[in-house]
């Protein structure tokens, strides 16, 4: 069962993506920023597909710009661009840049537990071409979705979660992830990851959490936003950081939930929301188009 | 400046609600309970017109239910009607009901402080025939509405906060209100009620919360949605009881931003939401949609 | 794979839907309908779990009224009380009904041409026991789904299309429906049913139309929307009649869309929409939600 | 009643708006565009503030730039910033541009009939501070909302409409219009303008369409809405061109209706929406957000 068998008339085609890379820059804003960045640019005959900037101080403040420029035979060209970047920006700038060619799509580790609907609304996605990503592998701490992972064609690695220490756990999921993978998606994996780990894998990690954060933080959220009688819940997706709960936001949504909605049927409605939620946000990070700044994230849709 | 005058096209007229009521029941629930009210209903020739029913367990659990019904010269045969409802629940039921007569509009006093976006919504949508409520007064711990409320028709009241014994100013309210009001809306009324006042007014008060609660209680809730990067900010009417941001809520709503949005623009934001919210729930209460129930509310829409 | 393995903790568990049934009554409204109704059901000593009711004029208009309730040993009861509803309803009333036993899921067959995530969707709600049906079968004109629907323990057949003249498969598919299914799904089923199939297979046919009606009728209503400029776009879930799109809608939703986005990602966007419509139509039907009234329906939500 | 006595805590106050000017560039992409235009703004000691940009094809499609930029005593040096943009894009570039100081804001003229709810919202915004733009006048064929708009502060014109010919009516409006506006809106109103009006007074006009177009396209769409049984009732914003309800969408929106609601609770429900829409096209327009491209809009939020 092939993506070309499966790809259906939906399917995005972006013009060329191997014809395309994103420059990320940020750092304190000064007048010139853009002129500068695009005249390299042009220098190098490439074309500017997109651009987006936020300032959040003209005099002084914070800079954020995403670029996507293209021209033929990119992939040659890279190397000079970057060099020439580097040097105008060494040029009295206070910024750090990144440039990435997009023909490459970041490589990402699923982790999951029970609960599978996020983790297959983003294996579905992914097949239909949704999703600019390669999926290295799903590790979970349960074994009951081995067999539906692995008819999408991809790894499945089963860790059990074995008491309070997680030491050998996360262990293992170093083995499995070091030099692999460019980020993790947390799809519903129900087991706080350690600091040191979160430090050690060193690559940025998604969570979707099922409330609406500052909501309802911790354990089953749902039980808490029925007795509070609340009439909406909702799903946030942040990056994951020491504080649990309380790293930054990439993405929330509710929908909206009444009297008569059980425990249950909240979590029902719920997981409609975090698997929109979660897809939107590893779509945006995929396509480098959140930029993380102290605890918010800048994002551009 | 008459409600005739203004009369748009679009002015909401329900059919001859002069010859409707609303009876709400709550209590027990018990087989027969739908049955022994219909049947009484209609022994006096009375139809109904929209019947909305809730248990939260059927099984001894908690029972709701929300009955307009209709005759012609509804307002001779209530007396007949409510004293035959009194003896037919009186029969083993374990149950509370009220009648009302949906021809008498409940009559509101509108709280506000500074900020008056709320206060003006609800006399726009009253003037336009969409609130089915009368408006008492308007009292405000602030001057600069009063021209523009007694262009309404409307009496304004000035009753100013001064320091942080409220006692002179509430016993104030409470001559304005006794007698006066069946219910208290308070529009961005900035200034907190003692538990004494609550107690003494003795009608129920709506609030409108400039936040999604459970999230960002307290003061300045936008700032605080700033600071934490959320992607979406709301707004919560709830029943005021004497703990802050804790009563029932009747309704909640919200409204998306992003990392480019300042207080300022979340906070126009959210007055579009709040005002929403606000007339929503006013509305539903002033058609005896919702009942209180613990700290919660059944709402039949 | 079976259900019990995947059952997720969100699984909803409704209180022993072994022992409820629902009540559907529709006709001209007069006084007294609930009453008739809930003093037979009170007589078999079936509690009432929930009632909606909607009368469109209470003076002779048309009157719906769906009930759900239960009692131990429904199963044995229920040829009594239905016979009882019979004779009271015969007393005068011009009213229909049906009662059905809600521990027998309505038996469905899905059709699905080339694109997959409506057909997946409807599959994986069920399995996670979100959609009271049993699925019988998949039917599609291409062949590329069959592993994937029978993974899930379906069965699958292709029935392929054979140019203009569908006589030949739409025999093959009365032979496989007929006395197989309670109603039929077209989950992006993008091929014309004839008038005389409609009327041989005799169940209701649900279809998602992948835009908001009445807008943008017909074939690719993602490029007309483009065209049109349009910045939302939606999805129309309806069943079927003889008039293509004009059948009775359930359900409509809509997502926002901009400028920069192509035809390939308006389809994107709105397949997130169509599949999110069409599950909701086809649970409120499988739970006798939804009554028809000449082109329109009424759903008791 | 002046606007400082009114300004709500909530006032939106942009960082010195008096020293930022916004740039629109739109016409045939190529390599180098955004390049040329940062450089002369550099050199003119402008910070960039904002930019958004969009093609709809990078070789040689339709490009699209917004840009705000600001610098010290911006006033004096505007003429020379303009005079060094023409100089620049004469240089083999096939582009348009405008220039505006933001601390200039634009003028308009508010059209109404009967309905006064779109009216209100925008003078109670502009009050609020919430919308940039001077309003110059309201004009309407009905007399009965001249005090109220009076008490804003804002002239009102009274132009009845006499019969089919709306000739001596335009003219009127023409002479009250000319040189006085950069733009109209038309509130809800009911009457259709003329080619030729269009053509002569050569601004700009606003419509609001209390439908989701191009669903029910003319007259009494709620009444349609409602015949047709959907599940969603909207609202769109769009340029007025000679052909009616076909210009260019700058907005829309939706808000959910069910089968209970009769016509006149759709039109409650659609004012909501009416008014939030068109708030949201005429803010975006005052802050030159919206590029109009053939039959389409490009809309920088």
């Amino acid at each position: 069962m092939t993506l070309t068998q499966h790809a259906p008339a939906s399917q995005v085609t972006p013009p060329s993506p191997g014809d395309q890379a994103v420059l990320i820059v940020h750092g304190r804003d000064r007048t010139g920023i853009v002129a500068a960045l695009s005249t390299v640019l042009g220098r190098h005959g490439a074309n500017i597909v997109s651009l987006d900037q936020y300032s959040d101080n003209p005099q002084g403040g914070a800079f954020f710009q995403r670029t996507v420029f293209g021209r033929p035979d990119l992939k040659a060209a890279l190397p000079a661009i970057e060099e020439d970047l580097r040097q105008e920006l060494a040029n009295g700038f206070d910024l750090e840049y990144t440039v990435r060619d997009l023909s490459v799509p970041k490589r990402v580790a699923i982790f999951a537990s029970k609960a599978d609907h996020c983790l297959l609304d983003l294996l579905w996605r992914h097949r239909r071409g949704e999703l600019p990503i390669n999926i290295s592998m799903v590790i979970s701490n349960h074994a009951h979705t081995a067999d539906e992972v692995r008819s999408f064609g991809i790894p499945f690695f089963h860790v059990p979660s074995q008491g309070p220490d997680k030491s050998a756990a996360e262990a293992r999921h170093l083995q499995l992830l070091t030099g692999n993978v460019d980020f993790i998606v947390l799809a519903r994996y129900m087991q706080i990851l350690s600091g040191e780990f979160i430090e050690k894998v060193g690559v940025p990690i998604i969570n979707i959490h099922h409330s609406f954060l500052p909501a309802f933080i911790g354990a089953d959220p749902y039980a808490k936003a029925q007795h509070r009688g609340v009439k909406l819940v909702g799903a946030t997706a942040h990056y994951v950081t020491e504080d649990l709960d309380e790293g930054p936001i990439i993405e929330q949504d509710v929908v909206r939930v009444n009297h008569a909605h059980t425990v249950a049927e909240l979590r029902r409605r719920g997981a409609d929301v975090e698997r929109a939620v979660l897809s939107r946000a590893v779509l945006w990070h995929a396509e480098d188009r959140v930029i993380r700044h102290g605890n918010h994230t800048i994002v551009f849709q």
